[in-house]
């Protein structure tokens, strides 16, 4: 309680969101946990009178949220990006608890840009949109009536997140270091390299875009598991970039010993 | 999730509630997180068709709800009570925090009716009231905004005994491992993925055997980090296969080459 927490390098995306208030209700949530970095990805009303109502003393917030055209736009310089789901997909996702998900932007945030995001009150975020996540953290409500209001679900994510940080003001020396020793790609990265992922597949004739087979799903499913680093970015870019080297210059696959 | 804890023997109750869009903001959070008993100390106004609204699927609590005239009522038969405190006050109380909370509920709760009180919107709950309590809990807000929603507090309290509880009931964690669509590859599989990996990188020219600089090292350490699943593996297979099959054939490459 004596202690702030450094949450400048977090924001809360909330995508598509309809009713102000919730967005208001947001702010209030977010300046109670000691964050102030709101992000609204296409909001149906804003700014809006009921936002400011709801908002409280948290009006701040509301006066300073960025205003994008898409998630990718409000995630692009992201490390690590955190969706909220509420129920399973067709391709079943790895689902974290909140304070699974707390550990992780506690670890990640000195370093990195770290996003949570929020769907829509109706139906969450589309299969695209979670596939822009690295991780996706359901909240362990009861199963008789699950969907909690949006602004509740922020400020529980946000509390997790908050009692992370607070409980390790002492062990701070733990952190980071053995965390990792490059920083993690960022969201531009990632999808320059799933761009080049799919255009290669393609070239090698394993990936047919007119038939798809949820390929790409599954590539992006499992490379986000991994959050790469920039070195291992680095990497995979450049065995792509081999490959398409060596179908352009098919006379050196053939001499294959070495030719030079 | 598959587990509901019991809390009929869990009271949630709001004294003199100003708002009734927060009664049925609150009927939805305990609903949210399992729990059904809500009582009502002198609430302004209520019932109430902007609580019916903000309660959305919860309105079975609004209409079980129980009006008290007093605390003392509402608490009669309460073999723990637990108060909700935003700040110091003139004889200051031994404060817990919400996990503690959980703690003293998860324990009384079997043999004994237990209950979470919380106060008026502006001014919370007086000396006298909390002196009806036998604990007091504060959520560790922001400094800067300590004041929380009701339901928002109601919410994270709530929140919290749901998870002392369902930690209870089963290891959560291990939730997440039946959720995979398939099995993870086995070690096998994986050393033979990451021989005919390194395979193909030396035939791209991509890996020097003879100076490796760490490459398979890195390359083990990132697709470790992924845990592949079987599907995943063959996929991973499938590609290295079709960049070796384009390799041996160079003269499909060239003709692609003109398409592509």
């Amino acid at each position: 309680m004596s202690q702030s927490p450094d949450f400048s390098n977090l924001r809360i995306v909330l995508v598509n969101t309809s009713h102000p208030g919730n967005i208001g209700a947001t702010a209030r949530a977010m300046k109670n946990m000691g964050m102030s970095r709101l992000y609204l990805v296409q909001p149906k009303e804003f700014p809006s009178g009921v936002a400011v109502g709801r908002a409280a003393s948290a009006v701040d917030v509301l006066d300073n949220a960025v205003i994008c055209a898409s998630l990718q736009d409000a995630i692009r310089d992201c490390g690590l990006v955190i969706g909220t789901s509420a129920r399973s997909r067709s391709i079943p996702l790895k689902l974290v608890l909140p304070e699974q998900s707390a550990e992780h932007v506690y670890r990640a945030l000195p370093a990195n840009q770290a996003a949570l995001v929020f769907g829509r009150e109706d139906s969450g975020l589309t299969n695209e949109e979670l596939q822009l996540c690295h991780l996706h953290v359901q909240i362990p409500a009861s199963e008789q009536y699950s969907s909690l209001n949006l602004a509740a679900a922020v400020l529980l994510i946000c509390y997790e997140v908050r009692r992370r940080f607070l409980r390790e003001t002492e062990a701070e020396s733990v952190r980071q270091e053995d965390y990792w020793d490059h920083e993690l790609a960022t969201g531009l990265q990632t999808e320059q390299f799933f761009e080049h992922l799919e255009k290669v597949l393609i070239r090698i004739e394993f990936h047919d875009p007119q038939n798809p087979r949820q390929l790409m799903q599954r590539m992006r499913r499992m490379f986000g598991r991994i959050r790469m680093d920039t070195m291992e970015m680095n990497i995979m870019r450049g065995i792509l970039a081999h490959i398409e080297f060596h179908m352009d210059n098919p006379r050196r696959n053939s001499g294959d010993d070495k030719t030079g």
